[in-house]
């Protein structure tokens, strides 16, 4: 067999010079659009904030990289952790299904700070961003699903969209992008314990690896070499968090085939991917045929494995486990039409007309589901009514998924919709059209929120 | 079962105040002497070189640190890395033999950078380090031996040795430190791949585990939380990297009893731990019996499984390899008197007299050496000579194991030996006087052999 890191690392490095089709970059702006829709809305919150804080000291040589949180110059490293760290906050961020893993993150946290920390241009911002989305993207496609069992992609695999971003900028070659990404992967780390409860952790995962990927291509740039056989070899990478060595010739089938990069799911709830599905039935189910939330009688909700085991959750309580729980984020559609940024705040969690809800949904493993998991994430919804009317769609896709798209204009509500509140709604739509259609790297962009916060 | 977790940070928090013994705090001199013994060398070396020289732009605020490749004030988290990484090049580092792991490389460049950086006294830096060795070595022995069948621990668990170490300079209560623990628990790493071929990895991993502990600690100490049963959870640290959710009643049994600090392994050769037996009898027969290298006809080496499987080596030709071959060894033990830094320079590595010398030693397995592993890590020797007569020793345990420990003296001569060329023998004197005897952190300490280089 090939070995799969030095393919990867060859397509990697080809991006330094390499055309750029025209949907490629747009696709390219299309996740740096969200990525801030994302981010921003983090940058206000724990545990951003908290790190942040307790790093203030270490950042007083400044930098040419933005911490979104703190509205400085900093170094790059620091940038891609704080920042990394912010975009996973709100669960607002993009995915590739087919990996189980938000690439965004990692990738365009380290991405953005080093093309700030260089001076680089939006178009190789672009072109890094590309090459980490397609390098990451296909390492997690080798090791699930199994590697879902124990490890969270966005932090392990993560780590390799950061190495191969910040490898293109600092111009690395093939061989150096190939050390690169041969010590991320030693540093690559977050453990699915860490999410499923309570605290701080998720988040962290992918702003650790921004900051571990950027070091890694850093010192590659520098010499430093890796294992070459790590992603592949009997004690490595998949070896050590996955069923086998991993299913290198499916993930390296037809790279760029399509990019990955263009084949995004762009997140419309603000919530766990996995429960998408059944919010989409729930809603269509609900504007068809009109009924209210005191109409309800029962919501079942059959899906796939993850559905199931990661947001079955019938007593969520704090704010992050009931952004996996399919029977909090079910009875906010109902009331509310809507999951986003307002259905986790304190008031609304200990609502009593959601707890009540949240009662009469369950969730339940569907066999057909499952089986088409992962290249559909769908779900089956029974409603039934008090009227005895009982409702049912099978929603076989997610609105936001590559096969039924958020428009551009979809994006940009979106993106309005998130910042808006956190930078003031002139600033939001300047970034906006900036990173549309701007030739040069977005800078500092002061929070509105903190500045708020701050006089008081 | 009591949370693991819980219990290992009530036992980190209570060294912030709870009586040292005498004997204790001795024996973390003693950890501190090797450690500056292990780390000075590889100052000089890549990949700490590189790793510095790549974040040289990122550290120019300065910071309380010292970062000891550049000679610096560095931030903490900085020093920790760069520090971390040099401690575990040379390959002289302290063991634990029960959890087949190196303590002191995480645990102390990150203690001791905070330490500098909060400007502590010594006895706060002693007992951080035997807060570290504790809950590290313990969380060891509950994955072992499993665990390193992909990881690699002084990587993996090290990452609580620096968040517990650090925990407690930053005096952070038992439930910050509970915080700590599980935050660093996330961000683990370090795969057997990467050092069981070429590349620069394998130094990386204590550096990685330092930055990463410390940055678990620091954001405990500002409110960050973390998943509080990742330890022993079903999907958390044990579960994920071993065979298990973890052997934790027997790791944890009478902890403090002995202190793990105070049961470690001081390496007196500068190669694999699996020929030190071997190499002990070699040198004991030589002394005893004065005969010299060109009167040797054979030596038969009978080990333990590892010695056998690991260790025979017979056309070992790389530094890396010849760290792994009893051949290289014995030969050099028996021209040179010493395993030490200069056995693995590149002359020694093609030299004619060893190649001749490692022909003649044979390797293996014995029964009753492997009957006795892994608490005792023996070896049989028989030596022929050309005189006729047959040597014979059967080695029952290691010089530098806690059965046969090195000596204050012989420590002292280990660190004279291994920095003098460093930092000059002026220096490293006054240094060592510093660590066994001074009140105050040690400080910078300018590398002589830098100096020279950039005069050339």
């Amino acid at each position: 067999m090939t070995n799969p890191l030095l393919v990867l690392a060859d397509h990697a490095a080809s991006w330094r010079a390499r055309e750029m089709p025209a949907d490629v970059a747009h696709h390219a702006r299309r996740v740096l659009v969200d990525w801030f829709a994302a981010t921003l809305p983090g940058c206000s919150r724990p545990p951003a904030t908290l790190i942040a804080a307790a790093l203030e000291d270490e950042t007083r040589g400044g930098g040419g990289a933005v911490c979104y949180v703190t509205g400085r110059r900093v170094p790059l490293r620091h940038a891609a952790l704080v920042n990394g760290t912010a975009s996973h906050t709100v669960e607002f961020d993009d995915i590739y299904r087919y990996a189980v893993y938000h690439p965004g993150c990692p990738t365009i946290a380290a991405a953005l700070a080093a093309a700030q920390s260089r001076g680089a241009t939006m178009e190789q911002l672009l072109r890094a961003i590309v090459a980490g989305y397609e390098v990451s993207c296909r390492i997690g496609v080798a090791v699930q699903p199994s590697h879902y069992d124990f490890w969270h992609t966005t932090g392990t695999v993560g780590t390799f969209g950061a190495a191969a971003a910040v490898a293109v900028l600092l111009d690395c070659d093939a061989e150096r992008t190939a050390h690169a990404i041969a010590t991320a992967a030693t540093m690559a780390s977050g453990l699915q314990q860490a999410f499923r409860g309570e605290g701080m952790s998720k988040p962290l995962h992918p702003g650790h690896a921004a900051e571990a990927g950027a070091l890694a291509a850093m010192a590659a740039a520098r010499g430093m070499t890796g294992a070459l056989d790590v992603l592949h070899g009997p004690a490595g990478f998949a070896a050590a968090t996955s069923e086998d060595t991993g299913k290198w010739d499916k993930a390296l089938a037809g790279i760029g085939k399509p990019y990955a990069v263009t084949d995004m799911t762009v997140k419309n709830h603000g919530c766990c991917g996995h429960i998408f599905a059944a919010l989409d039935a729930v809603r269509d189910l609900q504007l068809e045929h009109g009924f209210k939330a005191d109409d309800v009688v029962s919501v079942a909700v059959g899906g796939y494995k993850a559905t199931k085991d990661v947001c079955d959750r019938p007593d969520a309580r704090t704010e992050q486990e009931c952004r996996f729980s399919t029977q909090f984020t079910v009875a906010t559609m109902l009331l509310h039409g809507g999951v986003r940024l307002a259905a986790f705040a304190p008031e609304r969690l200990t609502d009593p007309a959601i707890r009540a809800l949240m009662g009469k949904v369950t969730v339940a493993l569907d066999p057909e589901c499952a089986a088409a998991f992962p290249s559909k994430r769908s779900a089956k919804v029974e409603i039934r009514l008090k009227d005895g009317r009982v409702l049912f769609r099978h929603q076989h896709t997610r609105k936001g998924d590559p096969d039924a798209p958020l428009t551009d204009q979809d994006l940009s509500d979106k993106f309005l919709e998130l910042t808006s509140d956190m930078i003031g709604p002139a600033q939001a739509k300047a970034l906006l059209a900036q990173l549309w259609e701007g030739q040069a790297l977005p800078g500092v962009v002061p929070l509105v929120v903190n500045q708020a916060r701050a006089a008081e």
